[in-house]
């Protein structure tokens, strides 16, 4: 584990604060409603990379000035590691010139945050031990919940490139087919099982053709982002078989606003939990590539106070990033810069570690307690929100906060 | 059905020609490694839409000269039929200065055809009653082939828009996670029962961010292009369940290189066939808007005679592709301009109408006759044509030839 690297940027230095100078992660801001700009999160502060490439202060053949950091990612891992060092020079400890650098910096309340990529195409997995298990459990035998090809194959399925929106965009509550398991025929309606999916987003950074090594995975991933996956569960139960979820998960995604590296989250790589199974040869890590990070999700009703609903970790995952992004490639599939793939719910081995409502409420038979009543799916109003951090010593790479608040459903009216 | 508009350029007059006025297909050329650009085909030529913006000919704000349809499709239906009258009054008989157009005009043999857009998302449906009725009795059981919620949802999983390539793209064997019902763990490698879908796409032209009615979705659609959404069938058949199709559908798409419009599609609109079920009222359709298009798929070994496989037609869905879009919107999911959405394979009642080897071989058991030898699956070097074309009286709307040849699969050393 490394230190804190000191900046002379004070609030930087904080224990607490999600963006000390170890960190430097990726987003996209405006303030009063001008231009979406490239930025990095120093302690409270935003600082403007946009107005430093056009200053000459930094360069990048003008990738910091798209308004988005696909360009800046098509550059490749040389410039990546560029940026970092630029950065931590200028905001380091010593650094000349500091007051050069003032008027780059935005107070964090000032500015708005948005989509910090294009996402290109949208992929979820499967892919955490105990989520996978607690469903099957669920929904097909406790005695065999691990579908057949679980700890073999990282399962995944394409998402909605589309639907996946930066946090604080509200979330209207979706219509779909409804059919219960004694109903003659299905309805039309709004979701009664409407839920969230904790899980961590990798970002690929780098295009592939063919099929791909995990350690060449793992160097093509950009950086990461907490990601919900909005999830309507009673649209799910009816429609997913035989080809798998569709419009349950189509509504919305919602990510956080800033990327964190993967230079960021390096000195925080954890081994996997111990194959239970052989994983084939073109599965197999050269190394630990999952990452220890501390994540918890969070319920607060409209006008009340928040509970912390669960607590787990990124390292849960059977199947790391690097080698679902290896799997994703084997069939030749090309890989694009902005694609996007969710981990799948990350869940732990206890109950309070679960990342889902579905879980926390058994399927919806064992309502928890909030502020104020019981859930045991989301209601109108709700607020959802996921945070997450790698704890150094005396310091955390954090990624802000993940939020989404649920809104009624649309008047039938307007499904046309 | 109308008639056949005649043209002062001959070859757009014979009644074989693809081509006629009447069709007036959007595509993307090159000549001699040249950069690519818009176009329309007319009998034997190749029209150049982007040399006649630039000339000022035609003015549609630039966007027949960016090398895709995509900025002509933002554009709207307004501009879609004003190009189509303008191209109209341009080719027709007793046009005035038909000289000034000649410059214009490219033999199609000199010209290279490119994807004629870019895909934004693509999704692949479920749609023909007789491939899921077929499938259904092979792999489950035959007295209960449709799956329960069949006759209910256009059922429809999210494909990987990275990998739809244009008619002639070689397409290379994929690897895989395989699995035989008696081995005792799966192996890695090339898959021994790859496959052909025969389908319809249908591209997206104008953006949506909610649901939206069937009437809606038909007007959203800009055209339809010939689609194959190869299929390694042992791939699939161990990797999905329980979220569905992935690797297995991910090594290639091919589409037809012409988009043949909603417009040029019109005459030939068709009902489906009798519903078995009602329909929820979300996707009922204000009229006929399945297509009468004959469709065909043929085999051609390497240095061998081509063997025609199967004669289907489009107007076997059970789903048009106005209800899978509007069904697409139903949970709220945006649509982006560029979406592409395969039909699922359409299959007909007859053996001979089966568009699948899978169907035409029933799951390899039964192989079938071609040129000098017999068939279950696609060997190394088998090139694949599927053609359409609405037949009018005395011409034919077509879509020209959609190929694909499959080479040998990567050595193992590709893999990494």
């Amino acid at each position: 584990m490394t230190d804190l690297i000191h900046s002379w940027f004070d609030s930087a230095n904080v224990p607490d604060t999600n963006f000390p100078l170890n960190n430097l992660p990726y987003g996209v801001f405006s303030t009063n409603g001008g231009a979406h700009r490239c930025c990095t999160a120093i302690g409270d502060a935003i600082l403007d990379l946009h107005a430093l490439e056009e200053s000459g202060k930094l360069e990048f053949g003008g990738a910091l000035k798209g308004g988005s950091w696909n360009a800046f990612m098509t550059r490749g891992p040389g410039d990546w590691a560029r940026l970092r060092e630029a950065l931590t020079a200028l905001l380091r400890e010593g650094a000349a010139n500091t007051a050069d650098l003032q008027p780059y910096l935005v107070p964090m309340s000032e500015a708005r945050l948005h989509m910090p990529f294009a996402v290109t195409e949208y992929t979820d997995f499967y892919a955490s031990r105990h989520h996978a298990f607690n469903v099957g459990s669920m929904f097909r035998d406790p005695e065999n919940a691990l579908p057949p090809n679980w700890l073999h194959i990282p399962i995944g399925y394409n998402g909605r490139a589309s639907s996946v929106v930066v946090s604080g965009t509200p979330v209207t509550r979706p219509h779909g087919q409804l059919k219960g398991p004694d109903d003659a025929a299905p309805r039309f309606g709004p979701s009664q099982r409407f839920d969230i999916e904790l899980e961590m987003g990798a970002i690929v950074g780098q295009p592939s053709s063919g099929p791909i090594s995990v350690s060449q995975a793992f160097d093509n991933i950009f950086g990461y982002v907490l990601l919900n996956d909005w999830s309507a569960r009673d649209i799910q139960a009816w429609e997913y078989q035989p080809l798998g979820p569709f419009q349950s998960k189509a509504t919305a995604t919602t990510i956080s606003p800033w990327i964190v590296t993967a230079a960021a989250l390096e000195p925080f790589r954890a081994a996997p939990s111990e194959r239970e199974k052989p994983l084939l040869p073109y599965l197999a890590e050269p190394g630990p590539m999952n990452y220890d990070i501390a994540l918890e999700v969070a319920l607060t009703p409209e006008g009340g106070h928040e509970t912390v609903l669960s607590r787990t970790n990124f390292r849960e995952m059977y199947y790391s990033a690097a080698q679902q992004l290896a799997h994703h490639t084997s069939c030749g599939c090309p890989m694009r810069v902005g694609d996007l793939l969710g981990s799948g719910t990350i869940s732990g081995p206890q109950k309070d570690s679960r990342g889902s409502l579905l879980e926390l409420s058994w399927g919806g038979k064992e309502p928890f307690a909030i502020d104020g009543g019981t859930r045991a799916f989301i209601e109108d109003g709700d607020t959802l929100t996921l945070r997450g951090h790698a704890q150094g010593d005396g310091y955390r790479v954090g990624f802000g906060d993940c939020i989404g608040t649920v809104l009624p459903a649309r008047s039938v009216e307007g499904n046309g």
